[in-house]
């Protein structure tokens, strides 16, 4: 990616232009228009400046997209992790997760595949997980596997938390479907209250739950769950493992 | 959804044009071309058939879309629910559903959002999930959230499945993320050999494992471990609750 510092001999410095503004102007498009949207042609109109100066910034459209990476990722909590218990800080962590993904839908399937190289604010958010999780004792060979595993679920909640609250309504064939129709029927919306955290943005923030967030919630909760059963399952094994001060079950 | 009955008096039937060619060959473009190739010219081009024709059984991109949702959910293998316990018979789902949708991932932000009303096959997997759950002592309630819990994991697992291999590689900023960077360079890379059954099409569908099958295995294995955490709970509250023969850890 071109640094400011790189540009050509001679041309004048165009104060308007900075990494920063492409990334927002970037995001803008994509929401708007889908990923197809995000042109260097259409990217430069929507500065007001030539695709020349843009190309200046930016040598490609993967350049954009880091920097569209970099700039999403910034918006998503993890300083759970420098105070709070991991699973408490993971939690945290994903729910803002899925919140900034819900956002920005058009750039879950670039950026579900984008590379982290060369991307500081992203790299910053894994090394604070990173360093939260190794702290409280999970052997470093885990780390990563845990992060996708966690990454994984939040850009699938994040499609769910915008699909229509009908989307289970079986509709004319519910009588070939009857224990899913029932099931559809009955399905359980209610939110545990005591897992509802204000969140980063205080108490102002909180929304009334969605179909979706229920169902966010049993998901993630469980994972959750499961790595508190491996992780004990180590402990069992390797008693010198330290919690770090997490209170598992 | 227009039935080739529907179609309008006196026209010729074409015999080439059913729903399931109509399905096939918009999968086709869609996998070329990504979702914004299909319309409705471009399909009756590929299936060699007038723009009139093709309107003459289906009316909008719309039901294309839901012949083609039917059409790949077709695919994926939910028999285990008929003979195995619930949890051994939702991780071969969910295997299989990954599967499925890592070959058909331009699918994805339109499947993930799409109801299932008139998919007479999405419905019947939902129902043999439904019923094998509820056999199992499943409360009816649990159900939907845990089917969507498993669905955004695999939704987001099968991106990762197609993301390159060296997605975390922190490239020359490694200095500034040392314990995400010591974490990636130490990722576990094994996966247990006891997960890997040879799943619904034999031994020889077997391959060697990615990174991103061992994140996937651990994000599944862990769902499923807390959904065993979370209805031993509920056994433990009412202990009428009968398991339906699983072997609970």
């Amino acid at each position: 990616m071109k640094d400011s510092s790189m540009r050509g001999r001679g041309r004048p410095l165009n104060p308007v232009l900075t990494q920063r503004k492409i990334a927002g102007a970037a995001v803008s498009l994509i929401q708007s228009g889908g990923y197809r949207a995000l042109t260097m042609a259409a990217l430069a109109r929507q500065l007001g400046v030539s695709a020349s100066a843009l190309y200046n910034h930016v040598g490609s459209k993967r350049d954009i997209m880091i920097l569209v990476q970099d700039r999403v990722n910034q918006e998503i909590d993890c300083s759970a992790f420098d105070a709070q218990d991991w699973d408490v800080a993971l939690e945290r962590w994903a729910r803002s997760y899925r919140e900034v993904y819900a956002r920005n839908i058009p750039l879950i399937p670039v950026m579900a595949v984008l590379p982290v190289a060369n991307s500081p604010h992203t790299l910053a958010m894994y090394e604070k997980v990173a360093a939260g999780l190794t702290r409280a004792g999970w052997p470093r060979s885990w780390v990563v596997n845990t992060i996708v595993a966690v990454e994984s679920l939040v850009f699938g909640s994040a499609y769910d938390a915008v699909a229509p609250d009908n989307i289970f309504d079986p509709g004319e064939l519910s009588e070939a479907a009857p224990m899913f129709s029932a099931a559809v029927a009955h399905r359980d919306l209610s939110l545990d209250s005591r897992r509802r955290s204000p969140g980063p943005h205080g108490a102002g923030a909180e929304t009334a739950a969605s179909p979706a967030d229920v169902a966010f919630d049993v998901g993630l909760r469980s994972l959750l769950a499961g790595f508190r059963v491996h992780l004990d399952a180590l402990r069992a094994q390797e008693p010198g493992i330290t919690s770090g001060g997490s209170d598992l079950e």
